[in-house]
């Protein structure tokens, strides 16, 4: 069974700000993740909402160092550690567990296709000894439309059994209810932690004994996403995932990640938050106006975010 | 029109051979560096078949410096060095083009899928003026299968257009002739050289004004492609195309680079070269013996390779 200390509930795939040269804004990075942590959410930095794999290992390792320097408490943290090259993501993986952090989400190697469970065994087996830390927790990361290669239930299952200290849990970003409960009905019992991609999938997902979500919109709109988490099982639950679902959705119809970056900048009236490293690029002035519409229209609010914009960076 | 001295012809997506515990094996790579120069072709290190997504920033780069510094002559290289980050692509762009590379095969950034035109002129872009430097060749790699990110006619055409001096040509891996065959008529003419990705479409592309390969086959079987190369004029081009073609067929049945690793391995008499680092894997048995057989048959040999093999690395 999990140890009781695991980390579950909501965790927010962090939304990286970036200065006008395109490098890590850590004053405002620092700030979003103490906002994030005090509506009670988790800090999964790094994640592909975070445009983590647009930033170099030494970049990321800064961005952690200077998030744990300034107080966040590493246990409150799953950062994405998953790179192509397992020498990347050996360096990235031991210097989250060093700092502390509660686990790593980890994305399989995702430039070549079509490789076999054999060979992706061979690289999270390989991740696992070179760490030797006995810390280390990892949370395998099944993102099949990005990543395009998908963590198959039998990879899953030799990983889980064989490193059942270690690998202890996932992400299922595949949007598949279907792949998300076989894989509940597989290991859930036994102490493998599933978090679903979405809170669309929240209450399904505890009703099934999952672990909780990482979800993009945690990044906008957390204490909703919590509160549910905490009262599934209470009788206005599903009345809550509909609410939950109406923010969604009105974010979704948008690419992501420019979106909530939109929306942070609109609610913190500050405007240095709408940036993106290229490839991305910001939403159009017609999809700003949609989207803030459509959530004006929800009574959409961000309670508690620093209204004081800071100085452009 | 291209300057005079631009690098041309056959150039081969170097195979990385690797040591026991995975890390790159200079030695060897020296060695077969060393050999493909010798057959008159060009050095892609760190192609998509030198497993260079596999490896990081850090250690391609002290693979170029230890290949320079053992001689070989950078005018006759054109790295891969394309990343998903926008730092990682600067740091090792700006690299090659210190130690004086010929040019660079850049991969667009391959995480984030559907991503705009818009998006990823800015990142080559920003590329182009981070590096700052009049020595700086880009070749852009359209390689859609796996990258999942295609360089289209506009984009190509957009950068050529801003930066006719930097982004000098492409490498074309679609495999797609009708694709190679617009780019080549849209830009070819201009002084963009557009090299195929495989030597299967070399006459076909030299009869449309390309500027030659860079084909996994180079490192097997190097001097024949160049000779079509230099002969394609030559009333017996047809008859070697077709030549090179069922050396190409043989290879091409199996994963291609294991089953390079494997002819090297084989030809040189020297088994460290099998080992490919996870998330590949090695050919099966069974794959090894009708690879082999098949070369056999066909009477392929690679002359010159060392037959005397080094001690296991």
């Amino acid at each position: 069974m999990a140890e009781p200390h695991r980390i579950k509930g909501v965790l927010a795939p962090v939304v990286t700000p970036v200065k006008a040269d395109y490098s890590a804004d850590m004053e405002r990075l620092i700030r979003h993740c103490r906002w994030i942590l005090a509506q009670h959410c988790g800090l999964a930095v790094f994640g592909t909402n975070s445009e983590a794999n647009s930033f170099s290992v030494n970049e990321r390792m800064a961005m952690l160092d200077a998030l744990v320097g300034s107080g966040v408490d590493p246990t409150r943290m799953m950062p994405g550690t998953g790179c192509c090259a397992l020498s990347d993501t050996i360096q990235l993986t031991g210097h989250a567990v060093k700092l502390g952090c509660a686990g790593v989400l980890m994305l399989p190697p995702f430039y070549y296709k079509d490789v076999s469970d054999e060979g992706l065994y061979r690289y999270f087996s390989e991740v696992t000894q070179r760490i030797g830390d006995a810390r280390l927790r990892i949370y395998l990361y099944h993102i099949p439309l990005l990543s395009q290669v998908p963590m198959t239930l039998p990879l899953i299952e030799r990983l889980f059994t064989t490193y059942p200290q270690t690998v202890v849990g996932m992400k299922d970003s595949s949007g598949d209810w279907s792949h998300t409960k076989a894989v509940l009905a597989a290991f859930g019992k036994s102490g493998f932690d599933v978090f679903v991609g979405t809170e669309a999938l929240l209450l399904a997902a505890m009703r099934h004994g999952g672990a909780g979500c990482i979800s993009a919109t945690a990044n906008i709109n957390p204490a909703a996403i919590r509160t549910l988490y905490r009262d599934w099982r209470n009788t206005d639950a599903d009345a809550q995932q509909d609410m939950l679902n109406l923010v969604r959705n009105a974010v979704a119809k948008y690419p992501m990640i420019p979106a909530l970056k939109q929306v942070v900048a609109h609610y913190s009236g500050d405007a240095a938050w709408t940036r993106v490293r290229p490839p991305l690029t910001e939403l159009t002035a017609e999809q700003v106006h949609g989207l803030l519409g459509d959530l004006a229209r929800r009574a959409f609010t961000m309670p508690g975010l620093r209204p004081d914009a800071a100085s452009e960076g």
